[in-house]
């Protein structure tokens, strides 16, 4: 896509008031245009560092002045293409808005600046015996993870970011800052903006500080990991789990070949076959009773090697392990990028998705592992393709396009909690109807009528009338 | 206010497609233009039965066509004046869109009509393993639950009504129907609209199906009732009980006056003090444990009378005396209405804002009873008045400001159940602050051009520009 240079008046007023904290140059720009995903980068016109609210609404307002895009920057490890900039623009980068603004212990809350990363949060957070439990692979920063609404292994028991943001700071497209939300558990006081702008990427406002919820460690956590026969047997045990209400923390499945590549990069000896990886928080009797109930349900279902792991030093290794997984895959393939899929579905369909899907990869060259969220039914392919390749992105597309398909006509979704970024907008109709998505595009344009935050995101072109 | 009469015109549509389900009769508007509340009654010009989504859809289009609000309304037990006709209009009454339409037990969820209440639904899953747990006092509409974004006791536990729609049916201003949401357990494709319409209070569309979550009922429920000295204690337990993380299902406070008027109403001896209700869920062996540590948190504070009830007909008893609690209050008084307080603050703050509320009740002469759902920091004033009683009216007015504006001030909400309504829109504005209240506007007129849709109710009128 073409688009307009940007206008040198404008370079002029962030020069001045920013200073070397707004760069046009390549390598910042390149940085800042590119994502941990197959998308080509696409680099904006230039960066600019905010360090505080003021400073975001003040870009805001003078790249508004001249029709110039804005797209709000963390650390860039989202995978849907969300901080590219296609329409050019300036990438506003917020990692430097990284205090934590509050702790309020008694209330289990706190208060951030958007660039603060969950690992940041937790390191605050020591000594005060609460933890922030929501996990995506990366490092992530709390903004961006609202912004896709993300979620990750712990999900099943605590909750997405949608469940744990209480309240915002956003800048609106017009410059204006509004907070949203509060530090009350629950309100019925109008319409919920703070749950609009989480998983609005970056689309309706820029979010500067959030208030999220805190939970107490718990007093007993133990881990266990078990080795299933087939895919099948394993996703059955995640289900009987789900089913009898059983409040596991995580229960994550991989494939033999996530393992295989865990084994190498990790230097474990884990058994190369479906394996189910399950955390248990609670009392030290009510986590013992939840394993206990867990390994009767996977004895039953053919698991085999069911080891327990309560020691932190074994728990954290095992948790590594599969917290590794992503990049251990990406080593099957020297050099390779991920096609990242992220489908999640009615758990009573899970089974049935996964084995259609197995049948697919089983059609392709490329290597393809699979893991997931299989508690909330989301599992994720890592597809490992050469980008100049085309027929290894052909064979990626065709994959990736079979199992989200797949997913909408089990009543799922085409993501779980990546995000639609550019990658998934072809999906958004089919998934949720042309009603509801022109209601997206009309919430848009009421809160961003010049489609300058984070143009081209989420929503697709709109349809061309029929004649 | 005055408004232009209903149009013959649409009354003779109306008749033409509903027959004798629409009505002008004085008594239909008359059930149609109150509330459970003190708000006088404003009476739509006309109701309509609608049965299925179509006829909503036509109701909509019909009264669009000639600029005539439509109110939607489940079973009027709402208490903000939300069901009132302020601008006239026809008064949509979806209590006849009650069928199940599926459950689906390994999913943990049913799809429902909006006129489903919960009572119902939770007859409707007998056998099933499962239960639907939000519980607001009055046996309403999951529809009505929906727009009021309601919760009840076991919101600490279970979440309100924004966690637990999955999906919903709505229909727009426009008439046109549209599907949000999705049966996957999460998502992050685009906008989320299903929480922009839980809570919108029938202001942006008429949800008339929703998917809700359903749970496992627990292995064991136990239920424990315990009274103290003075408000204080019984609220530092519920605090500490809360930071350490006890899954509670339901934690309740009620005062002295409350529970002389259970004792009268329900012929129960319980302790005319300061009272907390308890519910565990769990394992029989963690739903006891929970109930030894709630125990010891409360003869630490100076709890007396720890009562068990483990029984299913003992709990009964005890829950449906606390269930009855609002009609028992409304005895005290006979003939008298209540005047409606929903606060709901961070917990570190509960005990400061009971005390001072409690303060002001001793300069009122009108009975006031004090109970609430302090797990999740939200209380409920019971303040008896005679509506015609200017006096009474004028106290009750005072008593809701002061502890509203007490609320807020403590990072709390006006409503945390309830609602905005008519009642508490001069709040709106000191809770979220003039942008965010600008905001909500935008999407009211995004959403709803005409302002046919529950005019008048949550959007306080617009400022009017300054000079």
């Amino acid at each position: 896509m073409t688009h307009a240079p940007l206008p040198e008046e404008l370079a002029g007023q962030l020069a001045g008031h920013f200073g070397r904290r707004f760069s046009r140059g390549e390598s910042s720009r390149l940085q800042h245009g590119r994502d941990e995903s197959v998308h080509p980068p696409q680099l904006p016109d230039g960066v600019v560092h905010a360090e505080n609210n003021d400073e975001v609404a003040l870009v805001v307002r003078l790249c508004a002045a001249h029709g110039v895009p804005v797209i709000p920057y963390g650390v860039g490890s989202s995978v849907e293409g969300h901080v590219l900039a296609p329409c050019g623009g300036i990438s506003l980068d917020l990692s430097g808005m990284n205090r934590v603004l509050a702790i309020h212990a008694e209330d289990g809350d706190a208060t951030v600046e958007a660039g603060v990363t969950r690992k940041q949060l937790n390191d605050a957070l020591k000594g005060s015996g609460l933890f922030f439990p929501i996990d995506p692979g990366a490092d992530a920063t709390l903004g961006g993870m609202a912004a896709t609404r993300a979620s990750g292994t712990n999900a099943v028991r605590y909750g997405t970011m949608k469940d744990n943001v209480l309240a915002t700071t956003t800048v609106l497209a017009d410059g204006r800052i509004m907070k949203t939300g509060g530090r009350a558990r629950k309100s019925s006081a109008g319409y919920d903006l703070t749950r609009l702008l989480v998983g609005s990427e970056g689309t309706l406002g820029i979010m500067t500080e959030l208030t999220v919820k805190l939970y107490p460690i718990p007093e007993a956590i133990s881990a266990a990991v078990c080795t299933f026969p087939d895919i099948d047997s394993a996703v059955q045990t995640v289900i009987q789990t789900i089913q009898l209400g059983v409040p596991v923390a995580r229960i994550e499945l991989l494939d033999a070949l996530s393992l295989k590549a865990i084994n190498t990069f990790s230097k474990t000896t884990l058994a190369e076959a479906p394996t189910l990886f399950f955390e248990f928080h609670g009392s030290p009797a009510g986590a013992e009773e939840q394993a206990q109930t867990v390994q009767a349900i996977a004895d039953e279902m053919g698991g085999t090697h069911f080891q327990w792991a309560t020691r932190p030093e074994d728990r954290s290794r095992l948790w590594q392990a599969r917290h590794d997984a992503y990049f251990a895959c990406l080593q099957l393939k020297p050099g390779c990028r991920c096609f990242p899929t992220d489908v999640c579905v009615p758990i009573s369909r899970l089974a049935e998705c996964i084995a259609a899907t197995n049948a697919d990869i089983a059609q392709v060259s490329i290597p393809i592992a699979l893991f997931g969220h299989v508690g909330d039914g989301n599992f994720h392919l890592v597809v490992l393709v050469d980008p100049a390749n085309d027929q290894e992105m052909a064979e990626a597309a065709w994959i990736s396009q079979r199992v989200v398909e797949r997913a909408i006509a089990m009543e799922g979704t085409c993501t779980g909690e990546h995000g639609i970024g550019l990658g998934k907008r072809k999906y958004l109709v089919a998934e949720h109807g042309e009603v509801a998505v022109d209601v997206m595009r009309a919430l848009k344009a009421a809160l961003d009528p010049a489609n300058l935050l984070n143009p081209g995101k989420i929503l697709p072109p709109a349809r061309v009338a029929a004649d």
